[in-house]
This record gives structure tokens, C-alpha cells and sequence, in this order.
């Protein structure tokens, strides 16, 4: 596993974005019991980072579909966040992922942007990558539909 | 949350097939980490428990799609495994899963089972409830394709 | 080709419904190109069967993916439709279909129904079957979700 | 509807995958039912063009999913087939599409790309646009997974 998780540069959201999304991120139990990580927060985008370890690992010693899954569906989520209203609160309506090849590396990376923003449904889609010794391979592909909560208690972010 | 985790009864395998699922099953390091436990497996069925505590949860406080996911697509996969070849493993290659209501409550339970086993793939699809206070409530259903490996080094199950 | 195409006589919807469902496929031009018709509505539930023609094939001989899920989508949506206000209209926000085999047939026959109906948003799925001499196939597996709309200009069903 | 469908002047294929997709697609009796033309081809790129008219449309007077899905499957399936061995075929083994805007306009043109070419399968991904006096919109947005099939009867491109 690397030394440290980097943090991606490319990715600039607006101060309140970027607090909004990392302290929801914060109250996920999930992201905690698995070590994830937020690497960057943009407008319409997310990146999340998950060290390789044996408790997310599947019988054949690749990071299980869940696992991936987990953080990609995470950071669909949160890309869509950064450009929803104040008030308003994230969930997931459906995801598909496609896993494209097995899952061994020293971390998972999973980026999130927004294909498409609507006032009820927006579609994000995230790639994720396997990394080792520097070098990134795709993966997975997951394509997911949030939905803008309003006014429905205790959904808020 | 419930005392204790019911096996389901009805689901029936042959003793080959039920100890192949569980031994591969306790190879997931994942499942453990959740704490997901197998409550059956039956010819091209197989259930999976989770207790539902804070380190699974999202920021609403409703177990976290990806949770929901990891159990979902290992009782599709495992469902698919127990019609394969002895000498094959199972992998996913692709899982859709839709969200139907908030996950709230002791248990999230996932029903496998195999709509139709091809010699390369195999489509699954898994009801996955809520449970609280003995009611269950489909909270999310997911259709998987599973990937029968033959003869590739370490998948085999 | 059968001679005539058989309503499916297990599924009896109220006439509203019925006429409802019935009026708005025979707005759907592509149904009429495509020459589906439909054989059953229910609560809930509605079946359309296309005949084989060379219209609606591949480059193989097999009834195209692109068909295939024209009818599945349709049934889907139409199902979804019966459970809905009367003021409503229904639009498709995203389906996945899975082809599990060749089509090839006399007959396609698709079999909606609605797996869970909500506010804003329904699942339902749909499988199609493969008809040749009076046998029937199972060729894909649809998910759908369903949107009602209302009070929006220009839809309404 | 537009005079006359543009070609896409930035997709150059070999004459060998040009021809070879294009000979595939006239064999394809729904594209010629719809009234789809093949505007490009690229290495792992086809675009498909859909004239708009009432025999493709749904009951509100919008493109029907079915006949989106259509020409955004075949983009797909063709995007992969440059890529493939000559002596193989492609099929489609499922696909997701999202609907994100009633698909209303001139034309419809599907853009299929392949994200990861695969031995066996591989994963490609649609953008759908409608085309209304020379504005495009993004309309829907599909990802599809076909297997490069080789050695069986009748399943050649």
C-alpha cells in the first residue's frame, strides 16, 4: 500500500461544497468500517480512495464487487451533491457497475462526475481504478441515478 | 436487532453444494467485516443476513446502498456458484440494483436465486428486505450476470 | 407464424384500466410499426406480443436486442400505468435487459409487472419469452423504473 | 427534419472495419424499419443517425426508449465489433439505458464507444442526442456488454 493517499489537485470545489460533502461523507459508518478516503471534492465531482486490505477482499483475493461498488456508488453520490440546493438532501435510486477486470492493487480509486443534473434525477457515472507501484487500470464502471431530496425529514446533507 | 439469525429452512441444497458456498463464502473477507452471515443455500438459492449496526450505515442513518450491494451480489454469485461445475469459480461481471425504500431496521436480508444458468453466464436476481421487529419490507432488488471461470489459476470455488 | 394472436385470459384489469392502457398504446406509433399488439392487461400487469418478421432482425436472424426491449419497456411502463392516478402519465427514466438467448421464433411475447409502485417512482420488470410451436422460451429479463407525471403539459395517459 | 444526414467526418476506420460494420448493419432488418443510417466509423466508434417521425414515436409524441435504445445498442454492438477478431461476431448480452430528456426533434444520433475491450466481453457506451436545427441535447446515456462470439453456426460480422 502507498505511504499516504494524495490528494487530487485537479479538483477545486467551492469552500462550502467541499465542507458540505466531506462532513456528510464523515457521518457514513460504512466509509469508516472500510477506510475510505476522500481525495477530492470539484463542481460535479467526486474522488474517493480505499487502501487494499483482507476485510474488503472477495474469496479470491480481489477487492469484492461490494467493495467497489461501495465507493463508487459514494462518490456518484457526492459528485451529484455538490450541485444540488442548499436545502436539499442525496439518495440513490439505482446503480449499474460493470467490473471490468479483477481488483488487486495497493488502493481503489473511485472518480464520480455528473453526466447529467435534473431538478428531480441526475445521472453520474464513476470510474474506478486499481492501483499499483504508481500505475492505474480501469477497473470498474458504475452509472447511478440520485435523486434530489427536499423537505423530508432527516434526509439533508 | 434480533437475538439470534434463523436459517431459512426451506432452502435445501445437496451437502456438496452447501459446503462449497459456505467454505467460499468464509474465504470473503468483506463479508466478514460487515458481519453478513449465510442463513441458507438451496439448488440455485442463497440467503444472507446482516445485522444492521452503525458501521454499515449512510449519512441519513439508513444502510448504505453499497451494504445492500455486498450482500445482494454474493447471494446472486453464490446462488449461481451452486449450479456450476465443480472444478469452476464464480465472478461478476455485472450487477444492477435498484433502491426501493430506505433500509431501516435489525436485519437486511438477501434472497438469491438463478434465473436461468448459461454455460459462460448466468443471470441472478436478489430480493433483499428489511426486517424489523419480525416484518420484512423489499427495500432494494438487484439482477446480476455471473461469469462461470474455468482453468484460470485461483478462481475456483 | 400462429394464425391469431391469444389473449392471455388470466389478466383482468378493470375496464378503466383497460381502456386506459389500451388507448395509450395505440398512440405509440412504433408499437404499429413494429406490428406489437397486446394480449393482456391486469392489475398491475400487461402482456404484448410481436410476431417475427424480417422487419425486426438482426444481422444474425435473431429478433434485435433494439425489438425485444421495445416491447419489454412498453409492458413495463404500461403495468407501471395501471397502478397510477388517473390524471398521471408515465415515462421511462432507465431500464437494463439482460438477453439470455437467441430470439427466434413465431412469437415474442412480453410479460410486465410491477415489482413495487411508488410516489414518484416505480420497479418493474418484464420477461420475454420466445414462442415457436406453441413453446415458449425465456430470451431477456428487463428491470425498469417508471416515473408518473403529473401536471405536466402533453402528458397525461 | 434536417435535408440530408451529415456524416461525422472525425471517425476513420480502416476500409476493412468500415466495410465490415457497414455490411453488418444493412443486414439488420430493424435499422431499415426505423429508417437508421450509419453516419461514422472510427476504431471502437459508430455513430447511428434516426430520422424523427410518427412511426418511431411513443404516446406523447416523444422518440419511444425502444427506438433510442435501439440505435444505441447497435452503436454500441458495432463500436465493438472494429475492435473484434475478423472471423467473430457480436451480441449483446445486456445494456442499461438512462433517460434524461424527452428525446423530441430532427434527428437522433447515437455515439458508441468502447470503454474496455475485453477477450470475451467488452463494455461500450452511448451518448444519444436529439438534434433539433442544429442544437444537440443529450437525451439518454447507455452502457452495454458484448461478447465477441467466435466457432458458432450463423454468428458472423
Amino acid at each position: 500500500m502507498s505511504a499516504r493517499i494524495q490528494e487530487n489537485s485537479k479538483l477545486q470545489a467551492s469552500p462550502e461544497a467541499e465542507r458540505r460533502v466531506r462532513e456528510s461523507f464523515a457521518r457514513q459508518g460504512l466509509m469508516s468500517t472500510l477506510g475510505a478516503t476522500i481525495t477530492g471534492v470539484g463542481p460535479g465531482a467526486v474522488e474517493i480512495a480505499l487502501p487494499v486490505s483482507d476485510g474488503i477482499l472477495q474469496q479470491h483475493g480481489f477487492v469484492h464487487a461490494g467493495a467497489v461498488s461501495s465507493i463508487a456508488d459514494t462518490a456518484a453520490g457526492f459528485a451529484a451533491l455538490t450541485l444540488m440546493p442548499a436545502d436539499a438532501g442525496v439518495l440513490t435510486t439505482e446503480f449499474k457497475i460493470n467490473l471490468l477486470a479483477p481488483a488487486v492493487g495497493d488502493w481503489i480509486v473511485a472518480r464520480g462526475r455528473v453526466v447529467k443534473a435534473g431538478r428531480t434525477l441526475t445521472l453520474a457515472q464513476t470510474d474506478v481504478f486499481a492501483e499499483k507501484a504508481g500505475q492505474e487500470r480501469l477497473v470498474a464502471y458504475l452509472t447511478a441515478t440520485l435523486m434530489t431530496v427536499s423537505g423530508r425529514d432527516g434526509i439533508a446533507d
